[in-house]
């Protein structure tokens, strides 16, 4: 069961971790690289050790899965996802459009969900049942009446793995207009009905998990390429969408993508 | 010659346009497509009124060269060149990385420049013959050891024309990170010592003229794809670079990319 206590516990994870990565933001600090050449910096580890400290204290029982210190527990009944910093190229570069993502899963499923923006203090939080909040205030995806309306969102078409960017390009064309860059923050905006559609490729569990929620939360819906639910098992492809009316015209745009290779 | 009441006008026509623009971000507004596709809004009428109408008053002999409402005297010495909303599509989408670029040009020549972003409240503000600022401090571009250090940034792999695209991926392979997104924010983040290298093509004379005092003030270099002065009688092809000493190999991975086509 899922309770108010767990999304007043979450929110108090993304504060601590928004005031681990802040003193980093523009700052000097060491950057490594994983095996899969994404960059790590001492501000994600310091935020995702912030937001540990705090579970291995208030929820010892709970799993944790993070995406710089593993997993933890991870059989557990309950299970925290954590991605410090989504973004963390952006977060590099010094552009605040990076987030802080905090999931808690149960069963596998994610029913608390939030997005952090902590150098513009933005902050979505999603709850299974209840309206997803901006700052503390609900909000709801927009109407899109077709695709020709449709705002499109993605962090860039380098993360598209073969010829998935074709599929995409298939759908952008179709679409008013394409914006780049973004990661997870995409997905509030589709949650506070300013973006219709974000479509991304390659995403891990903890990429995933806390979006969920927030942008099923503001009427929106999240499922894969092919309309079921997203898994983590798969290949991380990723649709959001503000209008679920929508959704079958993305889908379609997206197979005519694969039918031509 | 320019002075600092230059700088302090271009300051106070920055903050016309803030105040102008801010109550329209994330709300209700009118879009409508020009002939090009480009989406213009209520916002960017709005702002750009708001610094004609300050400059008709208080410099009635210089020229005004406008994205929305186009030239008036613009045969003067003197020409403040505009684009209330650098990055239409981003403000659209609800992203607080799209800016105001204000520029002072003097001969042709742009002598001030600002880049304003209006949500964040962050202003550069470049001066020829002076540091620029960031919010009032100096800031300097950083040095950059060879490309496979870089942070190379561009708008969107849309607005490369023809094959440029391809000659900008032969660049952005050699780079360390590509990160999408940002219109003029980007330049900005140049000038910080944030991001290494912008590329872009198709840039206008509104969209160009403000960052060269900006990027320039604070130690980097602005060209055209062949390393010669941006003009705007091209193709808008565009190098912003923090480190100088990278320019050659900039150029050479840009040309490489040609002779491949």
């Amino acid at each position: 069961m899922t309770t108010r206590d767990d999304l007043t516990l979450a929110n108090r994870l993304a504060d601590a971790a928004a005031a681990a990565i802040r003193p980093f933001f523009r700052a000097r600090y060491d950057t490594e690289f994983k095996s899969d050449q994404s960059p790590v910096t001492e501000a994600d580890r310091a935020a995702e050790a912030a937001i540990r400290a705090i579970l291995e204290q208030e929820r010892p029982q709970d799993g944790i899965i993070g995406e710089e210190y593993g997993a933890t527990r991870e059989d557990a009944e309950r299970v925290w996802v954590l991605d410090p910093i989504d973004g963390t190229r952006s977060f590099i570069a010094g552009r605040p459009i990076f987030g802080t993502l905090i999931a808690l899963t149960q069963a596998g499923w994610p029913t608390v969900g939030i997005i952090d923006q902590p150098i513009a203090k933005e902050r979505w939080a999603g709850m299974v049942g209840q309206p997803t909040t901006f700052n503390g205030q609900p909000v709801k995806t927009r109407a899109c009446r077709s695709l020709e309306d449709a705002i499109l969102a993605s962090t860039g078409p380098q993360y598209f793995p073969g010829c998935t960017g074709e599929h995409f390009s298939r759908l952008a064309g179709q679409c008013r207009d394409t914006v780049w860059g973004g990661d997870c923050y995409n997905y509030g905006l589709v949650a506070s009905g300013h973006v219709d559609i974000v479509i991304e490729a390659g995403l891990k569990l903890h990429d995933i998990a806390a979006l969920v929620p927030v942008v099923e939360g503001a009427g929106g819906r999240m499922c894969d390429w092919t309309g079921e639910p997203v898994t983590t098992e798969g290949d991380g492809r990723v649709i959001a969408i503000g209008d679920p009316a929508r959704l079958e015209d993305v889908l379609e745009a997206l197979a005519e993508g694969h039918h031509q290779h």
